[in-house]
């Protein structure tokens, strides 16, 4: 999978896509993420690529002109699959869409910042919004190494074990069961009996109860998704 | 405001917090964020601090005691308003929980790695648990970096201007409106003539309007929040 991301500030990805999982998905060729510095095609030579918005009101915006002509440049490679804006108002991300979008191939990620894009960015190149949740971040590119990381976990041959990504949360739309590792007491607090008992399918028995009652107090809507 | 971070992966917390606002925020002595590596407190010379799960599975568990150490030193410098851990099965992050949250003083977020922390950790220590969404990442830090974003850019003073996070979207449950910058006409895109109109109620208005039109459109939801 091929990642491109259109950004102000490219030093804001440059720890989340550095290290650990996406390090490795990065070093295995599963995964390929490249970070454009939008000033590269700023309109002149300070460097331009945000304006005063009309109407007024506080909050730069960031022009239609930079941003068109890096879409139609990194486009000459091959078309994309999305070209994802990441802004408050776009699509509510969860796992479904993490599962779906690791299935594709090219994928062109525009962050936000200050006031947001170019409305008519939007409307003409802009194939999915997409929001991690509702709160303002102070720019796209967070949110847009969450999606990343959610998304280069589920490539085959990312994680170590693959069936560590199968049991985790939302997968089957109920929370993970609690988890403990040694001592079996600590400081008085003792783990649950039967994971001791060495019974493989009464352990599953009860995490899978202790999945759906979790979800059933904390996310009862989550079972209305099914 | 201080906030404590306890993670296996400091590296991944880096550019996130030390560019843009987060580093303006510190700059100005707003916000003061400290990142401690777990394995200060391993439990051996190995630097452990994660073990296999009982009851067997795919993935580990962070332990108990270097946690506990790890919380319970921390303590000592002074006491916690919220001892956060960031985990799939949290209470769903918004900006409700961001505002409230940049009232406080101190704050302690633990971040989980592999399968998550030891449930006895979680029933002993933490008092908040907070999920940035219905998706799953490789561990809790950039869950982490996003939260501090969200709430370190409320922090009075530490946006250029005050006013900017208010318009923002979600502040009163409403999506922001469509905002557009120099020029009026890209390759025959034009901007609402209303926008050039020089009217300040009547644009006003009209993003109000557009607000209200965008957030029943696609996040009919949020009205029922009111």
């Amino acid at each position: 999978m091929k990642i491109d991301i259109i950004t102000v500030l490219p030093e804001l990805l440059e720890s989340p896509l550095s290290h650990s999982i996406m390090k490795r998905a990065q070093e295995k060729g599963l995964l390929e993420v490249k970070v454009h510095l939008l000033r590269k095609w700023a309109v002149n030579q300070y460097g331009q690529v945000d304006d005063y918005q009309y109407g007024g009101g506080a909050g730069m915006v960031m022009m239609c002109e930079p941003l068109a002509n890096a879409i139609e440049e990194l486009q000459q490679e091959g078309a994309y699959d999305a070209i994802i804006y990441m802004t408050p108002d776009g699509k509510t991300f969860n796992q479904r869409t993490a599962n779906m979008l690791s299935l594709k191939e090219r994928l062109l990620i525009i962050c936000g910042h200050y006031k947001g894009i170019d409305q008519r960015i939007r409307d003409k190149y802009v194939t999915m919004e997409i929001s991690i949740g509702d709160f303002v971040l102070s720019g796209g590119e967070l949110a847009a190494a969450v999606v990343i990381d959610a998304i280069g976990r589920l490539l085959p041959g990312v994680l170590n074990d693959e069936t560590s990504a199968l049991t985790d949360s939302f997968q089957d739309n109920l929370l993970a069961p609690p988890v403990y590792t040694r001592p079996a007491d600590f400081m008085g607090m003792k783990i649950p009996e039967i994971l001791l008992s060495g019974d493989p399918k009464k352990i599953e028995d009860w995490r899978y109860d202790q999945s759906v009652e979790r979800t059933r107090q904390r996310r009862p809507d989550l079972f209305d998704e099914q």
